[in-house]
Formats: C-alpha cells, sequence, structure tokens
C-alpha cells in the first residue's frame, strides 16, 4: 500500500472530527472510515488544509493520521506541511512507519519564484528522505504560490519520490492538459493527478486527463460515480451525477466557511457526532444552515442518487 | 429614467464588442440591446471590468456608452471608474448628458483601511457632482478592496446620490442580510441591492434580500426567471431554472478565462458577431471551446428553458 | 513584573539560537541576555516572527521562554501566536507561570474585515485568559492584516487586558499620531507603543509618541540611545547616532534576508555562537556577508559609537 | 539618441508637475530638465508610475513626454504602460516620432506565470513594432509581478528591441548579480540595468554590476555622484555620498506617501512651483512636513554636499 504514480480512483480529504469542546473524536474518525470504503474510495486523505492540520498538537496529528490508517484499510496520504522541515521530517517518518502509504507537502505561502518553490521541495524532500512517496499540493487561491506546469515538471523530474499532483488550481483544466502533454512529449515521467477544488470542474478534469479526485465534497459517492463514469466514456451520465449535486457542492466551496457547510452536511449524513470546529473556526448563520438543509432535500428528492447515509428530516 | 434606491431586476452587464481586428462593433452593441429588452431585463450596464472598459480611448468609452444609451430605451448604467478623478468627472457628467441613468464606481486597489475607502468614495463624489446618482461596485476578488457593511453604511449615509451597491462578495450572503438588517433597525436609509459574480449565488441571494441581479451571464433570460419566480414566491422552480444553468454558469465563472467564454456563447447565440476581445486578452483553447459546446448542447436539450436566440449546432 | 500601559524604552525581538545542526543553542540565549541587560534594554521579547517560533516543537517553545525568562532578569514579553486558540492558551499560562511579563498576539492572515480582526482578539483572549496582559502585534508587511487605528482602538477599549501595540504598519507615522490623539480626545485609554520594522522609523516614531522599541536590530544599543536621547529632548543627538546606523540597518531590514543579516551580525559580534537557522531558512550569500562586513567597518570606523563586543575583523 | 544596451548613468524619474488645480504645469517641466541637465542626468525617465500617468488624458500623456523630450536635449525614456496595446502603441509610436530615445513597459498586475509574462510582452512588443527601444520594468512591491532572472533572461534572448531592466525588486541585489552571471556564461546577451526603489540600494547596486540609477529622488545629484564615484572605484566616497542622504530617502520611500513627500521637496528646491498631485493623491500632514523640512535642514548643514537649488527655509 505504498503511494505511486499509478494511483486513481478518490481519496476524500477527511476532516478531523471534533467533540464540541474541541477533543478528537475517534468514534466519528471510525464511522469516516467505513463510509469511505463502503462508497468505494480508494483511499484516503488527512491532515489537509480542511483537516484544520495546524491546530492540531504534534502527537494528536500522529494520532488521527493513525486512526485513520487503521480504519480505512486503503491507501491513506498524510498532510504533512509544517513551517519547519524537521516538524515535517518527525511526522512524515512516523506516519509511514504506521502504515500511511504517502505524504502530501504544499508550498510554504512565501515562496515566489520558481527557483525558490525548487529550492523548497529541494529541502523537504532532504527531509523527510528520499524513500517517501509524496504529493506535490498545488492551490493557489489558498496559499498564493504559483506553481506553472515547468515548475511541477521539474520537482517530478527532479524527485523520483514525488508521485502525485493534487491540483487545486482555478481555472485549472488547461493546467492538466499541458501536465499530460508532457508526459505524451517525452518531458515529464507519468505521474497521476487527482484534482480538488472541492470537486467544481470534476466533469472536465477527468476528459482533460485526471485519475481521479481528492477533494472533501461531503458526499464523496458522487465523486466516484462520475470518476468511474467518466472512465466508462459513460460522459452525459457522468455530467448528469455530477449536475445533481453542483448546486451543494458550489455552496460547499465558499472560501471562509466551506468547512462549516462541509462539517455540518456530515453531520446531518450521520457520518460525523458534530460539527465543531476547533477554535478559531468559522460558523453558519442560521439562514445558512436552513439554505444547506434546502439544498439537501432538493438533492433528495432527485431520484436515482446514491445519498448514502443520508436522510431528509 | 433616473437611477433611485428603487432599482429592481436585471441589469445585464454588457460586454463591448469588438471586431476582430480591434475596431468597435456598433451592429453587435444594437443585437445585445435588442436580445436583453427583448428578453426583459430592467436596465443594462456598460463599461465594467468586463466590458474592457481600461482598453478604451476616452472618446471611444463615450461612443460605446452613448450607443448603449441610445439602444437600450431602458435605464442605463455607465461605469466611470478610472485612476484620475479628473476622467472620471468627464465621463460622468458627459453620460449623463446623453441620457445615462447613473453610474458605477469601483474603489482604486490600493485602498485598505475604512478611513481610506471613506475618503475615495468622498472625492469621487465631489468630482462627479452630487447631482449623479451611483452605485458602489464592491468586488474584492478582482479589486483587493475589503469593504464591510459598515463602511458600505457610512458612504450610504454620507450621499445622499448613493442609491445602489453592486455586490460582488464571495462568500456575500451574509453581507447582504447584514446591510437588510441595517436598514431594518433605522440605520441605514434603503437602497437598491444588486449581485454579480457572474449570478453563482443568485438563487439564494433574492432570498436573503437582494432586488436583482447585475451581472453578464450569456443568458439573461435565466437571471430575469429567477428574480421574477423568487419574487412571486415560486422558490423551487426558481431553483430547478438556476440549477439547469449552473453548470455552464460555473464554466462562465473562472477567473482570467470569464470573458473570452461568455463572449464565445454570446457569439454562438448570435448577439455579437465576433468574440474578439481587444488585446491583451484571454483566448480559450479549442478543448475549453468544445467543452462550452457540450454544455450548451446539454443545456439546449433541458426542457422548458427560454434559450433566447440559441440553436445548438 | 506584569507588564502594563507604562511600558516603556527597548525590548529587544531576540532571534532563537540555533546549533548548525538544527538543535537550540542555549549558550547563545544566555549570552543573549546578558548584552540586552548590559546594553540597557527594559525587557525581552521572545517568539517573535524573527525568532523562528513557527518552527519549534511545543516544548521547545517553553524552553526558550523560559531559558529567557530565568536568563534577562527583566519583563520579558513572550509570542504566543498560533493558527489553534487551544495551543495559544496552553503557550501563553505556561509561560505566565514560569514568570513572563505577557504575551503578544498576532492576527492570523485570513482576516480582512474589522469585525472579524475583532471577533479574532475577541477569542484569543477568552481562549489565554482575561488575566494575561497582552500586546497586540500590528504587522501588515507580513501577515496582510490592516488594522486601522479605529480597529486598534475597539480591540483596546473591550479589552483590559490589552496594555501594548506592537507597531510595525509601513508607513506608520500618521498611525501613532492618530492613536495619541485618541487618548488626547479621551476616546481611548492610554497603552504603551513600541514600534518595530527593524527601527527604521524610530527616530521620528518617538517623536510622534512612541514610549520606545521592540524590534531586533543587531546593535540595540543604538535603539537604546536613541529612545533616551529623544526622551531627554535631544533631538540632533538622537538623529546623529540613528544616522550613523541606517546603511546597516537598512540592509538589514530586507525582506526575506532580514533574519540572515541580523544573524550574521549578532554571531560576528560574538552574541550568538552560529547564525544558522531551522531549516526552510534564508542564507546570505558571500557577497552578501561581504556587503555587511563592509557595513560593520565602516560603522566600527564611526567614532562615538557605542558598538557593545563588537570588533571589526 | 536612440536607447542602446550600452546606457549607463542616471535617467531620473521625472513627476508630472501639476498646478493646484490639476492643469499641467509646463514652465516646472522646463525647470526640472534644466536641473537634470545641469546636476549631469544622462537622460530622463517621464510617464512612470510616479508620473501619475494613469491620470493623464492620452493627448496630455503625449504633450508632457514631447515637452520633456525638447526640454531635455538628452535620451528621454517614456512610460507607455497601458491595460490596452492598442493605447500603448499609439503612445509609442507617437513619442518616438517626437523624439523618444526608447520606451518603459511594466507587466499588469493580473500576470502570474513565466507563461503569461512572456506571452505579455511578446503581445506588447509585436504592438508597439519590433523598431522601438524597451525597458521592462520590474517592480513586484508594486505591481505584485513576479519576475525571476530566467524569465527576465527569456524576454531580452525573445526580444532584440529589448535594451535594459529597470530593477525595481526587494530585495534585489543577488537579482543584479544573476543577471549579470547569465551575460558571463554567455546565456543572456548585455542589457542596461539601471535600479530603481528610490536609490535605497544603489550604493551597492553598483558594486553588484548596475549600470546606473534610474529614479525619482529628490537629488538626482547624489545619485549621480554616486554613480560616477564607484566607477571610478572610490567605494568609501560613494558611501559616504550615499549615507548622507539615506535619512530623507528613506523617508521618500515610503509607500503611498513617497511621491508626497518627493513633489514637497522639489518644491522646497524651486524644482517645480507646487506640490500637488492629480486626485485621488496622497498628502501629508503639517508634521509630516516638518519632519521633511528638518531632514532638509540637517542635509544642508552636511558640509561638501552639492544640494542644486536647495536652500534652507
Amino acid at each position: 500500500m505504498r503511494l505511486d504514480a499509478q494511483a486513481a480512483g478518490v481519496f476524500p480529504i477527511a476532516p478531523t472530527p471534533f467533540h464540541p469542546d474541541g477533543r478528537l473524536d475517534e468514534g466519528s474518525i471510525d464511522r469516516l472510515c467505513e463510509s469511505y470504503r463502503g462508497a468505494g474510495a480508494t483511499g484516503v486523505t488527512v491532515l489537509g488544509i480542511m483537516g484544520e492540520a495546524p491546530k492540531l498538537e504534534p502527537e494528536e496529528s500522529l494520532a488521527v493520521a493513525a486512526r485513520f490508517i487503521a480504519g480505512i484499510g486503503l491507501p491513506a496520504i498524510v498532510g504533512v506541511s509544517a513551517p519547519g522541515f524537521a516538524a515535517m521530517r518527525s511526522l512524515a517518518r512516523a506516519v509511514m512507519e504506521r502504515g500511511a502509504a504517502g505524504v502530501m507537502i504544499a508550498p510554504v505561502p512565501s515562496l515566489r519564484t520558481d527557483e525558490q518553490i525548487l529550492g523548497y521541495y529541494r529541502g523537504a524532500v532532504e527531509a523527510i528522505g528520499t524513500d517517501i512517496p509524496f504529493v506535490i499540493q498545488d492551490y493557489p487561491l489558498t496559499l498564493s504560490v504559483q506553481m506553472t506546469p515547468k515548475v511541477i515538471r521539474a520537482i517530478v523530474e527532479e524527485h523520483p519520490s514525488c508521485v502525485m499532483l493534487k491540483h487545486e488550481d482555478w481555472p485549472g483544466l488547461e493546467k492538466i492538459s499541458a501536465l499530460r502533454g508532457f508526459q505524451a512529449d517525452g518531458s515529464m515521467r507519468p505521474i497521476s493527478i487527482l484534482t480538488g477544488n472541492g470537486g467544481l470542474f470534476l466533469d472536465f478534469e477527468m476528459e482533460r486527463g485526471a485519475d481521479g479526485a481528492m477533494t472533501g465534497y461531503a458526499f464523496p459517492e458522487m465523486l466516484i460515480d462520475v470518476v468511474r463514469l467518466q472512465k466508462a466514456g459513460r460522459r452525459d451520465e457522468a455530467h448528469d451525477v455530477f449536475d445533481a449535486h453542483l448546486p451543494l457542492l458550489r455552496y460547499e466551496q465558499q472560501p471562509g466557511i466551506g468547512l462549516a457547510v462541509r462539517k455540518y452536511v456530515l453531520m446531518r449524513r450521520g457520518l460525523i457526532a458534530s460539527d465543531a470546529q476547533r477554535k478559531p473556526g468559522s460558523a453558519l448563520s442560521a439562514t445558512a444552515r436552513a439554505e444547506v438543509d434546502f439544498l439537501l432535500a432538493r438533492l433528495a428528492r432527485h431520484e436515482g442518487l446514491n445519498l448514502g447515509g443520508f436522510t431528509a428530516r
């Protein structure tokens, strides 16, 4: 279960479930694992930006990762981004020992030039060791680091342990085409590309050459269906499934409050016990919750959809 | 036809149509006007950010505005944002003389604090004169200026000639609620709120208290239907109409290439002769154009929609 | 030794000294303490942004703070900024138990509006407790959070435990005048204002009403002299002392490489054993080091200056 | 007098002088020209960011440029940056016809990737024509576009008409070394590098290989002396001259109010009749003006300096 460049399918980004008082909620981790596995996920990604990772103490990070690794029984990718390489190294080596399939590394927001980005990944790989498969996280909207296809190619070519791109640029369709073009012209070895952004363009990302999705939309079943249908060449069906979820997906994809929406939906679905975030966190107004309820009710009425554990109340 | 705080409905943001060689295309302006009027628009907004206004010479700006004003036969709002107040004044006074209903003013991107924002609008109103009704454009994603509800209220209270907010924050639903709350508690006089962002949240924005939309989505018919249905309390129907367009609307709403998508669709609909932008402009790849075609074809198949002049090819 | 609103003088921002292999260098902490005390500092500030705080494990942060507190024998302010309030609370309470005079809290970079900033400090104070004196860190260039004088006043008025502003805006002179104006008109209770930005405007900041400096320029003796001379009304002498250091100070104040310059100078002065930063860190080229050596040699030639332990080589 | 890659010395960035009512002040243009020429400038640069160019109407831009070109009798570089390439072309061709030596082009702030930057300069050169010598303006602090040495090299190599870099990165010393390294290893043809940032690092920039300065510090005599002394290998004298001005230079270099300081000093020197800016502009408080007066008085007392027309009042 070591991550490699052939990885494909859906790796849901798992939230970190907390009790209302801020303690870790291990039972909800187990429930999430069961639900992801049951829905047909290929793996899981934990301690991402949406996983409130910076709010965890080091030992908590390890505990959360270990619990997901044990519970999922599938490849688990662990976010190890950290301001210091020493902390990145200890977490990376510890989670690999406990059975992680690989780690994900986001650039620090201060990087501006290609040279700085390459230098950063060089330092990170030196720190964690060349034996740990890693994922590049490319998320300019939040991290304010612009990675061109060429700099991604340079990282891939320099580091054999780079096996995957978490693609989260916006707009990002042409970036997938550019990277697949590099593979086609032989200038870059093949890597796995899983897409993020809550899935907002997953329908077309698959057509551009993505291998799947790595994002936290609260209905991973839909992501899994779209990936499966697109791979089977059933384009219109894939879009039908996607379009039915788009109103909710768009609502979840709002900056700042997205995690609050996502945790609320997961709670409504019974997959986590509480939608609490560790402080400081974002919160939904009563009106916003009612809007999500309305979108869930519309989604539930839509026939032929697999809504998992969700029941309209 | 002077803009006031009771304005409601849909004011499509009109693109500026060019010939492939960069000349203004007056014929397409006329066609756009006819189409907006036929669809039931309440007015039109020209020379906005999407109207490529900074690429026009002063006399061209006036010519474009005058042609729209003459052609639309409805209230026309003209964007007069400019680095200098002198240019803002000359354009504002010239278009009002030619029959504009009001003007729209965006803050310059360097403004950071509430005091700076208030000072800027004070200077702008002093420049254009207190007799011209104006619209505040609140568009942080592009302009990087953060206007809180309180600073908007302060502008409204200081300037009787401020009659409307072009609302384009993201996320922005709570901002509408906050402003309507100010009206309810008597701390702000009523203003018109029209929403932008390509319409991405129009379904809920109407429920939060918006008076309509001011945005450039290439099917203003849909915006008009959603506004009408929501005002009639036909909530589920409004969402049905909205949801059918959301896949295309989302595609059009991508930063950087949005205008290229929009002009391409308007060209496909026969409303403008060419999708050319003045240079430097963004362009769609062949794959992107095919993706838009695919979305248009799916939209056309959806029964019960009023697609205006569009025919699937 | 509890921090209060009468605090004045110079609180040098201490770097965190590391051995070349990344281990904490406690001996250098002791040497720094001795040097600050000998130079006439009023206190010390540790674990600031320049202190590489995010690269420390929680137990290391506490160890560094405790060593400085024990070694300095003067009021010590500890930076407790953290992505989560739980971590902020544990560090704050632990360092206060070990004898810290107060804590410093920077806003998280995602805050945009006055309401968000106020909400953040409300949450932070609730987390650490109302019994711990705290310092607001206002550093827009690095943190991208814009705090107007009004929002600072609102924080001060809401929280009696707010005793000091670390002023680091650029330009920032008018902000000091505005805040002192609030005190003069009775709309804000007096607070201590210490200025940062490497001291780049300390000469005039004192004239505008600052109480002193809190910054890490590698010759705190100069900061102390300027503060003392300005308080004694010896304006021209203060500027003479300041001007002699400005060429080096300006060189140290470069974004991105400033800490490397500072640690290099402190090492040259014999105050820390190594200029190593924890990875990822910035490094000086050989040319840059030679430039700093040249500036140090010019400074050493300048007669009448108290260069502390520094000897030109 | 056509600009080429051998250009060296000082090209002061000229402000655009206005009367208090906002009209162009041609008499002050003539006085500035005489002063620059008398001080030993190599040329002049007009319509830069500090020249309030975006606040001029097209015909005014041409009039200002033409007046400077006629008055200076030395190579004149004209800023032609514009949102649209059509406007850039008309201004560029018009000023070359009137005798400009070359034009300067800044990237639009939305550019993020190397490909976008290269594409932008490709379009700009296509627009203005390959026969007009041009200068790349690299000013990330204000334009938010990051140009690596590699992307600058790519522009230089692609466009024979690119003859100069206006270097204004911060920190920027290593960038000069990197570009001169490209020339040394034969991977880039030689270009002229003139530095900006108000001159804040001119002392060392010359030592790194700059050919001179292109910036608007209100005492171009000093810039000219530093460039001359450094070229003559009189390093310590160069730094002496530079250091004497650094306190004022630093004050002038503040973001947002820098132009107000600069125009005020030029007015105090008798070089322009009024320090008025076109609205919206920044203004100095009475305290700030007194601070500048104080710095001017200190500078005047410093013996051996050539202060041009300035007399302490």
